[in-house]
């Protein structure tokens, strides 16, 4: 539905962009669009759908392009990025490009929405890179407080799925309270995603293109790395963030076994779980009918469970 | 006007950003929207002249930003540039971040022609980025002809003037006719500007910020070169193409002597001409009082004849 969609003519902004379109990934946020569509029993023009749909796929593309480049990362989806199997300039402006290419999608929407959804889209792609840069300065920090780790990963992830559901429902032009509890939904599933996306990295079993404990290896401020701060004080603290931050050969065991210790995987899940449960509540406040919501229930909870 | 405006309390986005507006520049874009409000004699509520003024400012020194970290240069107006003074990852970012602040000023627009500017906003945003991709492919190309050249120099830069005299026509609730020929006097000052700014590289005197010669020294594909290459043929020509891409430490004089001996100043100004003719034939059909015709033709004479 989404790749295979840039014809420039210009071959060196096509050809990475079609090729980073196609590594597939979960097309969550375009999903959400066509899911809050059946959910609602209310059908959007085609035209309308796909203008959030791509314009929401595309954005996240966009901003995948340039974070590999500013994360160095050679691997997307288990395959090379941009800047690896072309060149940085190249993953620079593809990925420019593409961000114009996400607004363009825009176009399509009707006059009585566009203003607000294009509005809403200017702030969230704002704080998509405030998020990023929150996420870059945490790397020279010693420690993140768990409030600041929270806020990153919202800004840096969760907003754009409360984007997508909010722009969603601004096309089956639902009541404001509605707007906004979509939003807080999407916010939510995104924020209690990611907790668990850093309980995956550290607890999960071998994925494509992951590698068990790669967080601690590269010395990543996650949410595990927060609460084990949280729980420690004094020399134990100074001496955790010393392996942390450190070269040590074990430093994925030692981490690991500390982390055990401190029963941190659960810590985090109850974490997770508070953003989950009020998802819930607010799918229960929806005006969708009642087997929609228990369809949107099991969704959220298919998704958040992945595979450890 | 434009500066000193971008607030994210994020510091690594702000300084960059205030600090890169400020290096001043002509700020030729958003004065047009001044200019040709006051050569209609039609007040535009502030909101939207500014709207249109700081979106055309934003993305041109978004674009500027990830071109200096994609051409490597040091300095931008005789300051260092953003990746220089802090480095790369802030620089695409910071870049990015723009790039949205200019979309977001459009929001200010009135709903009648939101949606025309910000589509010709999108067109024009997508065209400089395939303009900045072919000049960089020019780099490792032996020639280029000039109509190759002709299309990078108004896609990279000669668009965007032509998008902002287009959108200000908008404001001004112009009739489509008009509108078109104001995007075209945009453009063609911008193809004339750009023609002359590659003479006076070579042919001008020493400027803040400039070296002579550098497009020489740096085996830029200009209309000089251009030029050359087409009036010259076999041995000579091959002679040429050797010497413009070798690092021989006279390759400057040799080469502007070369030019001298084919009058190639004369017939790179006489190319700009046309364009400027074509100019002033578009203004005398616009539909602003004869005063103000006489105005903007003094306009661009000033513009273009700068400085030798």
């Amino acid at each position: 539905m989404v790749h295979k969609s840039i014809e420039t003519n210009i071959k060196e902004i096509d050809e990475p962009l079609n090729y980073f379109l196609s590594l597939g990934g979960k097309r969550l946020r375009p999903a959400m669009v066509y899911l809050l569509e059946k959910w609602y029993d209310q059908p959007i023009a085609h035209v309308e759908s796909e203008s959030v749909a791509k314009s929401v796929e595309f954005f996240h593309n966009f901003s995948l392009i340039h974070d590999d480049i500013m994360d160095d990362a050679d691997l997307r989806r288990g395959k090379e990025t941009i800047h690896t199997k072309w060149n940085q300039n190249i993953s620079i402006l593809s990925g420019d490009y593409l961000l114009i290419e996400a607004y363009k999608q825009l176009e399509a929407l009707p006059q009585d929405v566009l203003l607000p959804i294009f509005s809403l889209y200017n702030q969230t792609a704002a704080e998509v890179c405030i998020g990023q840069q929150m996420d870059m300065n945490f790397e020279s920090l010693e420690q993140v407080a768990q409030t600041d780790y929270i806020e990153m990963i919202r800004l840096k992830t969760a907003v754009l799925l409360g984007f997508v559901m909010k722009a969603t429902g601004e096309l089956l032009r639902l009541p404001k309270t509605e707007l906004q509890t979509l939003y807080a939904i999407g916010q939510d599933i995104g924020i209690s995603f990611q907790i668990l996306d850093d309980v995956l990295d550290t607890f999960g079993t071998e994925q494509v293109g992951k590698t068990i404990g790669g967080d601690i290896l590269q010395s990543k401020k996650t949410i595990l790395f927060t609460l084990v701060c949280d729980s420690l004080n004094g020399q134990a603290k100074a001496d955790f963030i010393s392996l942390y931050h450190s070269d040590d050969a074990d430093k994925v065991s030692k981490v690991v076994a500390l982390m055990q210790d401190l029963d941190i995987k659960a810590q985090a899940e109850k974490l997770a779980d508070t953003y989950t449960q009020r998802v819930h509540q607010d799918i229960a406040s929806l005006s969708m009918p009642e087997g929609s919501k228990a369809e949107f229930v099991d969704f959220v909870q298919q998704l958040l469970n992945r595979e450890y």
